[in-house]
């Protein structure tokens, strides 16, 4: 990272919550610790992280948590995109305040079939309002959840706009031909494209990509983190089609509960099971069977 | 309203701004004084009043505004569903200690293809939490636009548990079908329906219905509002065309601006038609478009 830029994985970290459906800050700054410890970095309040389910405040107190607790703010790559353009500028301007190495933005997501020019006045008003050279967001493009789309046209009014600021992307979209347009448009100007799965972690690599950031990067951390690190190297391939059999079993059940059965599971910790409504944990059952597959894999969780 | 419940006709009020976006509580409450003399209530903070792009603080600061200016809480509605419980929790309380009549509800929107009983969890930790046993809620079913339903199913296990919370249901599917099969289900035990359009009022009141909450009702109020109260007389038919007509002109526009256009223009306050991104204001040939339309068909907005 000596452009000073985030790359590599990062992943959605999970949120735990107690008993009472609160946030979980020992249980969260532990897992942060344990990823940062296998090479993959925080983009805290992502889906994944059940962001969406959690009040500003509730995210301002957790990353206070995590600066407080002596976690490298450089590796912080937080999700600030809410409807309310209000809160989206508090929580960038809060990310900035505490050294945020990005911000990861979805578009505002409630109202559907909006207009380039109305989605350009929101990030542009956001950045405006924040007023930080050092800020760099990266564009959330996430159309199965938010149903409001980053298009290449978008991209390259907000680049033009605000180069600087404008740092990059998570294509959630799960379709390649997406993320190689967005690549071969923006990549050769140093605008960072990170998939939002590692299924395209090696494509992406050999077209340019900053790397990856990935649901599975939760309870998969090393693995991913050693592809991204030796991409070039013969067993490249080898390495892909592994992470891919890991991800297509996690993909069998609802994502956010499963990865969190995993890590209570691996990390022998009931409590990281309770995710927060409307998302439901996974029956005992499916539960079972999914530790069960993944430990016919080979799979494990050293250390978590 | 003998049993003090909320009928009748409801408007979802829109929000005017100021040129720094920030809300203009002065414009709020005099547009909201002008919707009661009409005889029509406060849906404050529904779809059309952009309050999805209204932080929690934000919605807060504009109801207690309106109560402090001793507009009538009983005849408010405000919007409360957001995608974070917290914030669910947090709004509901805050309407319920001020007094209001009922809250609207919308689903947590964020995550897609939860399940029902994510969905009875959210709803059910509110109600919980909140405690109130005074609560009315009247669930906000938008599929179009929150792309999470409340299905029947859903109405009945929340109506069983919390038969005096939950209250009724605005159905803007615009699918006449669930509105009725609404209406057939739960009518009968004073579950209140109210079609989120005035296009199904008549249709509605036949069926036993309790009004509507219309995005036009911010500007034709006084002729949706007679529908409701002379829907008995034999000149309904012809009243409901009328209404048609009317609300069929907006619709060739995008709602919100439009309805804003409207106001500015009748209201002779340009300062209305600013909104929030990610929504963009009528251009100026648009407005005019629609202004002449509306006048073709004598429409009027007296007093506004």
């Amino acid at each position: 990272m000596t452009s000073g830029r985030i790359e590599g994985v990062l992943s959605p970290v999970v949120t735990p919550f107690k008993g009472d459906l609160s946030p979980d800050p020992d249980r969260f700054v532990r897992h942060c610790r344990w990823l940062l410890s296998q090479n993959v970095g925080l983009a805290v309040f992502g889906t994944n992280s059940e962001a969406n389910s959690l009040s500003a405040e509730e995210r301002i107190e957790l990353l206070d948590r995590l600066v407080a607790d002596g976690l490298d703010p450089a590796r912080m790559m937080p999700g600030t995109g809410c409807c309310a353009l209000t809160d989206t500028v508090r929580l960038t301007a809060h990310a900035m305040k505490v050294g945020c190495g990005g911000v990861l933005m979805l578009p505002p997501f409630y109202y559907k079939g909006v207009s380039d020019e109305g989605l350009y006045r929101s990030f542009a008003e956001v950045i405006e309002r924040v007023g930080d050279r050092r800020l760099r967001v990266y564009l959330y493009h996430i159309p199965p959840v938010a149903q409001v789309a980053i298009t290449l046209g978008l991209i390259e009014r907000l680049r033009k706009a605000y180069p600087d600021n404008v740092a990059g992307i998570k294509d959630s979209s799960g379709d390649w031909k997406n993320t190689k347009a967005v690549l071969d448009a923006f990549g050769p100007s140093g605008f960072d494209v990170f998939p939002g799965s590692e299924t395209f972690l090696l494509a992406a690599m050999r077209e340019g990509g900053a790397g990856c950031i990935s649901a599975t990067a939760n309870v998969n951390p090393a693995a991913i983190a050693r592809l991204h690190a030796t991409w070039r190297s013969e067993d490249a391939d080898a390495q892909q089609r592994r992470l891919d059999e890991i991800r297509s079993i996690m993909q069998g059940y609802v994502m956010i509960p499963a990865l969190k059965a995993a890590i209570a599971h691996w990390g022998r910790d009931a409590a990281w099971g309770t995710v927060r409504p409307p998302l439901v944990a996974l029956a005992a059952g499916e539960t079972k069977e999914l530790i069960t597959k993944l430990e016919a894999k080979g799979f494990d969780m050293p250390g978590v």
